[in-house]
């Protein structure tokens, strides 16, 4: 094991509404100091859930990601509230993004991205037993919700549009957990 | 299909040396008018390789991640540099990182992280038939290798230090490959 490097300081370099950047100083174990910047998440992170319709499809969403400018196809996704729970997040979530809610919500991950940048963290659920439960959203405009059948996941991962490493990691973890 | 939504406004909200925020103020096709916020990556995006050391071991790096404050395991990875294409990054970041080439430099994904809110891009490589290499590399200290049986990737994608989403996907994604 390493002997972590110290934190000698770390500085606010730029905050907005979404977003707050810092300039870390450290000094590794052999000597070397040096200086990184990190994204620092305002809140406790967010959920990704992967609701099964029925035994033979995933309920995806369609929403427009202004980061790459296209609709994208991804699971239901949002940030944990204040106070909230990772697993209350996702059953808030699901009921505004699809109007259902879980009665199986099981923990498949939590995972980091880019943590050499940023300390964003995304707990990944699985729901099943889903019933109607609508909650309203906050988004500009009405979501679509679509279909897609677990036996055809390879094409979905292959989709241009359904690109982030969570949603296809998401379908993984899926495909492990119902065949184990 | 839906239509796109009109931006028609992007403001630079905040700028550090390696982060870039933007406010953008746009028009759904419904009608409402929102702003969003999003970063901007700087450059060409990023690459990940999965060395596999020979046929029944990956190499992995062990890495001091700022973002979440541990030593982190993950795969070789890095920057695409102006003028580089995705494959040469992979090869030169393999090189510096753990001294091999790779006779063999598979594209395996291109995946997106967070879209909703960032245009960051990572393309996955798989790379076989290594030989030494070596580049120097800009790292304040030693980067530590350690060799990963590919019959145990189960016990590494459930370590609290093997977090990084792409990471985790790209055990799947080479198991696939090398399946296939």
């Amino acid at each position: 094991m390493s002997t972590l490097p110290e934190i000698l300081n770390t500085t606010p370099v730029a905050t907005s509404r979404l977003f707050s950047i810092e300039q870390v100083d450290l000094r590794f174990s052999n000597g070397t100091e040096t200086c990184f910047e990190r994204l620092v998440s305002q809140g406790a992170g967010a959920v990704m859930v992967v609701p099964m319709q029925n035994e033979q499809e995933l309920l995806l969403i369609r929403e427009y990601a202004v980061g790459v400018e296209r609709y994208e196809l991804s699971f239901v996704k949002g940030r944990i509230d204040p106070g909230e729970t990772a697993q209350q997040a996702a059953h808030r979530e699901l009921r505004e993004e699809t109007g259902f809610d879980a009665g199986r919500m099981e923990a498949l991950a939590a995972v980091s991205l880019t943590p050499a940048y940023s300390n964003y963290r995304t707990h990944i659920f699985l729901a099943q037993d889903l019933f109607s439960s609508p909650l309203p959203g906050d988004e500009p405009e009405p979501l679509q919700t679509k279909s897609w059948p677990l036996s055809d996941l390879p094409a979905l991962r292959d989709r241009e549009d359904f690109s982030d490493a969570r949603s296809i990691l998401a379908t993984y973890l899926t495909t492990e957990r119902i065949n184990s």
